[in-house]
């Protein structure tokens, strides 16, 4: 964030908090009703859209555009090219359309804000359960019902001690790296699924240990970076390179239990 | 429910609402904070049981025994039996301790009234999320932070439209009941992970229109029965059999499709 003033960032967080508010107040008109739904997955498996993904990322870009008309953007439902700007915000309106249709109340708002290409900040947002996650430029923060807070991962040394989680055992990218989840499995306290961006922001604050996925785009991952390593923790590629555009990823709240998993994620 | 008074059926309701009062604020003094984990498990897997699910039912058995003496009380941490009484009432505090350990919204506490052994109300309580969902004599309700309203399960005619779910795959008691239910999965709309009694409250209010678990207890499944029949819906034993007792259960938002899953469960 070298060549960034903090009032610069400042204004950029105030305006990612108003981009929550108002795309929380779109989503909730469509959480729970009636609205329709539709399959892009080609016929192989089933991934949902709603017309509640489209209109909140629609509003969203209505106000980058009003607001920071030299900004890009770049969107789950609409595109985009994260690199093509100096400042590029990246949408998932609806992270988790999955659990969003069942009712569940574990799917999130994502808004992230890169410069020159890496993550500069993230914020997810929960309106049902009235919960937010951000990171400022150098901690993390919780707002919910009962006030705001900061947040930070927990100690984990081992992973005989950890809390693992994955959005769904089906949706890893191959067998194989189903596989390797599940050998990673087997050596940890716990293994739990669902939570899509809501599990990684529960692992910024200190109540899940691990999170391993393949098979993501840009926009699951880049908003959540930020929280997460500025909460203490790291996300990296199942080979330990860059996550932020997608791809394997691996959360650890404890730096320290990264090595031993990416032995094992490595096969 | 022939020999109960309507006078008598309310008194018992609005005490299981006073249940959910005094144990929805012991819980949230745990959740997402530091608490003892004991594993059950002997070993063979995981089964965590914290304080926090020790402390929520001794705070309704405390409630139960001053106000009800000649009740008897059948609870997960502390035992009892429910056929003992005319009157039992059944307790699950914490219906999803794996997702409350791991900070998910998705668990809740059941607290359930059986007459001479059938189930006569039920009641699922959210507190971190703010709602609770509950049976009347012939109808079910939801309360939340937008109020209160009658719930209906939704339409489903067909497998291929149904959204279903369990709490985990991990969690089914034989990998032949484990590989029956992934035969159903390849037959619906959607399958989904999580949400324990929270999801069997989605399918009763038209959310989730299948879930199928196998393993069960008493304290897990009557308490939502009432919730789930009187909104719509069934609840039996993947035999077709009556489900109050536990072991394997199939409920359906829409009845129509109970045959058709009865006959993929029974292989």
């Amino acid at each position: 964030m070298s060549s960034i003033e903090p009032d610069e960032f400042d204004a950029f967080l105030a305006f990612a908090h108003r981009l929550a508010d108002v795309s929380g107040t779109t989503v909730l008109e469509y959480f729970r009703k009636k609205y329709s739904i539709e399959d892009k997955s080609d016929g192989n498996g089933y991934d949902p859209v709603t017309v509640a993904d489209r209109d909140v990322e629609q509003v969203i870009r209505a106000e980058v555009a009003n607001t920071w008309p030299e900004h890009a953007v770049a969107g789950e439902e609409f595109g985009g090219d994260v690199t093509d700007a100096e400042f590029c915000w990246i949408v998932d309106p609806i992270d988790g359309t999955r659990p969003f249709i069942a009712g569940m109340p574990t799917w999130g708002t994502l808004i992230g804000l890169t410069h020159n290409g890496a993550p500069l900040l993230g914020l997810m947002n929960q309106p049902f359960t009235g919960e937010r996650f951000w990171s400022g430029t150098d901690a993390a923060f919780y707002r919910g019902r009962d006030g705001k807070h900061a947040i930070t991962t927990r100690s984990c040394r081992t992973l005989g001690d950890a809390i693992l989680t994955t959005p769904s055992p089906d949706l890893f990218a191959t067998p194989q790296d189903k596989s390797r989840f599940d050998d990673l499995s087997t050596q940890v306290r716990m293994r739990w699924f669902g939570g899509d961006c809501y599990a990684y922001c529960l692992l910024a604050a200190g109540h899940i240990d691990l999170i391993v996925e393949s098979g993501l785009a840009a926009h699951d991952i880049a908003p959540l970076i930020p929280i997460i390593e500025r909460a203490g923790g790291c996300v990296t590629g199942w080979d330990g390179g860059d996550a932020a555009g997608g791809g394997h990823a691996v959360a650890c709240g404890d730096p320290e239990l990264r090595e031993r998993v990416l032995e094992v994620l490595s096969g």
